[in-house]
């Protein structure tokens, strides 16, 4: 029998630790690994995206082009791979084409190979674009299509999208499931349909493990077809995250599907990160499972937003009314995929409209959604409501892609750059400014003070435990102490209030 | 399209607990849940078995006949389940046949259905005599196959073992799954070629969580054929225990297959636990997932079993060779599944050979288990370790079922439990001493003083929190405190040294 040969990619040195532990993960608590990531056969190893970016410069004083380099001499024999958000780059708002151009080909110069592109309103005019400039670098050119679930999408939607995705030049067609909603047997349809009417097409699927159900849908993908799947090692996986890599291996035993993953090196890639994962104990969240989202279609980060802001206006107990109000607002809107950004705009909306009555108040963010300027939406927006965010934001709806209206602005960005103190004079610094203004000048002025961990130290995770022990000898009856002071010896007894 | 009705056998009450806390749950944390699992559609509700006998009479002074009656009370619409280790009962020696029909008969009539009867040894004399007096009260008799991987188990050999249970007039078969090893195509195949060869048995599923495959093999299960499979509840799941049923739902949809539960219970039934599980918070293992065991074929529990003995022995260091010695030992006992007792069996000896050089001293546990003590095993047993055995316990091997030699013993046994203090004179109580009499006269004097929990209250979960905050700030930086003693106030510093 011959097996097919199924691709992994790796996903624990950007997604996985995005996932789990906010992002917090330093570059020197990954160095260790890349040896045996380069060689445990991945089809290629993902490492790079906006909120690694986001993080470098904000939390870890870490050039993140610098990180790029680094990956890339670490793992000389691998396909690195990147998730960019089309016309958005790794930012919150679009920008001009000339920008995206430089981008990408810094990027492919700094050493990355595959570009994931994908817009969180599957909207295919946000991503032409950079594709275009993917392929002209000679680099992978992967079209995404984010999965949700409503009314108005389907098998048929998906391979429309799909066949856009291929007109555009993709070379590989990447199905992210960011919410954990894809079930087994519509990961099995929409993928057969894909492979049937566009054969040949690479298909990668992407999947996060919140709902404890999408390894089987991976399973399900791969008989449908799957060409590669995402996953992370062991150690850095589940709960919010991902599969583990060496289940998926297991998984295929005695199918007709291998992985063909060097298992050894995957062992090693585990008690690596086994090791590390403790240090960023505190930026865990404790979900482990949750299923209510295939109801809710709420994700457990939009949920726990909406949560915070609802306590901040003193009506924490009006969630479930939120929750009711979050499907009907998706629905005004043309059911966007609930993904950063739209799920922040939608879920932030819903909760104006349940603390102030419906579209009383509209966001900025909100209104721009409805009049066009993050795009197509899947669906027909509601007429009423289009016009309240006229009204309200003294804006004209628009039909052009939202980066037509854009100037050339890559001078005007390279100026704001030479501005700011600790600037290099590269491309690349001129880069990151423009995608994080608020944050990249405060990083330039102390960048040469040299990245920082934000886990803990060995030493700090001993104490803690210590301290944990003693405290719960103390909790738990009196304690005496002799106290000498002045030359005089107290004894004294401390116990809880 | 007509969907294949998939019964589900929710195990919260028995197996989740026990894998999970170490079998610690108290029967008031579990009652407030029960009408919602009686109303919520399961196939049947598994409550009752060997260690969660032994931890109510252990840990929490509590009578489990008295637990199994209100669990019958609480759920009069739900069929309840056991574990039953055939012969053995829940014990950890072979009784009489005598003492095995009034076990069966006292747990029908005190409010048992369905008894999952299994045999570590997949010994079919173990299971025989139990299997007919099930089937005599007129209750359930599901015959058990102990799934496990060696040389010696293949396809033909788990068809040939359910012909044998179906012969003994097995009305199901439970495909038992104790160590998460199954993975998806075997387990597609085992049941495939059971039902092809025995058309209408049905086939109820047992998986852990432990290997992170196994949802993938229930989902190929049903596709063969299966009938039933086991979860637990998604705040009881994962880990060391089992897949989440509200996993198992959403998998299923869009399929050919449903189970038909009512989603609202299940959302109450997973927020009673979800209460309920930090209090015991402290029993529960870190290990999330381990794939390790699919090389090593040794299960977490002997592993850490096994390092326990080698630290007492100052030979902390040698794990890895007991490692490579099990398969070694396991070979010569004729591949015995390695799961209570023959894990710690074969487990101890492992250490004993390496510490001592190989059989030089041999456990009693181990001679027995070469000499046919415990019944037949798989496969022919080295000769040369036989006789090892033999010279060492100075006993004979026997090839008769292990209960064959002994004589009638309930009366010895009523005798026995007249003589302690708080015995009520029942049967059940008879079958409590008889079964653990190392822990029963104890439990018997303490019984009128009522159950106890073991878990954490909620004051205390909230003390400990507030201590532990309280705590990491003390580790962060000094505090000043200033203290008054005698009139005259002292300022200190306290840092951590």
């Amino acid at each position: 029998m011959t097996q097919r040969q199924i691709g992994v990619t790796e996903v624990a040195l950007r997604d996985a630790h995005q996932s789990l532990m906010a992002t917090r993960m330093a570059m020197e608590d990954m160095v260790e690994a890349c040896a045996d990531i380069d060689a445990a056969g991945y089809w290629s190893v993902e490492c790079w995206g906006g909120a690694t970016f986001d993080s470098c410069i904000r939390f870890l004083n870490e050039d993140p082009w610098e990180r790029l380099r680094t990956f890339r001499e670490l793992m000389p024999n691998s396909r690195l791979q990147m998730l960019l958000r089309g016309q958005n780059l790794l930012g919150y708002r679009h920008y001009e084409d000339g920008v995206v151009d430089r981008f990408v080909e810094k990027s492919a110069e700094n050493g990355m190979d595959v570009f994931r592109v994908f817009d969180a309103l599957n909207d295919p005019r946000n991503l032409e674009h950079a594709m275009a400039a993917v392929t002209r670098t000679g680099k992978h050119a992967q079209g995404t299509i984010c999965y949700t679930i409503s009314p108005l999408h389907d098998v048929e939607g998906y391979v429309k999208l799909a066949g856009r995705l291929i007109d555009m030049g993709a070379q590989s067609l990447a199905l992210k499931d960011m919410a954990a909603l894809l079930k087994p047997q519509p990961a099995y349809d929409v993928i057969k349909a894909i492979k049937e009417t566009y054969p040949g097409t690479q298909i990668n699927v992407h999947c996060h493990s919140t709902t404890g159900v999408t390894l089987v849908s991976l399973m399900k993908a791969i008989e449908a077809g799957a060409d590669v799947v995402d996953t992370a090692i062991s150690s850095m996986s589940l709960g919010p995250g991902h599969n583990p890599t060496e289940a998926l291996v297991e998984m295929l035993e005695g199918t007709d599907y291998t992985t063909g993953l060097d298992k050894d090196r995957l062992h090693r890639i585990r008690d690596h990160f086994a090791g590390v994962r403790p240090k960023y104990k505190e930026f865990e969240s404790a979900t482990l499972i949750d299923t209510d989202i295939f109801d809710s279609q709420i994700p457990g980060g939009m949920l726990s937003n909406m949560e915070s802001q609802l306590r901040n206006q003193g009506a924490g107990d009006r969630i479930r009314e939120v929750m009711e109000e979050v499907p009907r607002v998706r629905k005004d809107a043309g059911y966007p995929p609930l993904v950063t950004p739209s799920s922040q705009i939608v879920g932030t909306q819903a909760v104006f409209n349940v603390l102030m009555g419906r579209y009383k108040v509209m966001t900025g963010e909100f209104a721009d959604l409805m009049l066009g300027y993050y795009g197509e939406c899947p669906g027909e927006r509601t007429p009423e409501v289009v016009d309240i965010a006229r009204a309200q934001s003294k804006k004209d709806p628009i039909e052009v892609r939202p980066a037509d209206l854009l100037e050339p602005e890559w001078d005007k960005l390279t100026e704001d750059a030479r501005a700011l103190e600790g600037f290099d004079g590269t491309d690349e610094d001129v880069l990151t400014n423009a995608m994080f203004p608020g944050v990249a000048p405060k990083f330039f002025e102390t960048r040469a003070d040299g990245p920082k961990n934000v886990g803990k130290t060995a030493a700090q995770l001993e104490a803690e435990k210590a301290a944990a022990t003693a405290n719960s000898q103390a909790v738990r009856g009196p304690i005496n102490y002799d106290i000498t002071l002045g030359g005089r010896t107290h004894s004294v007894k401390v116990e809880p209030a």
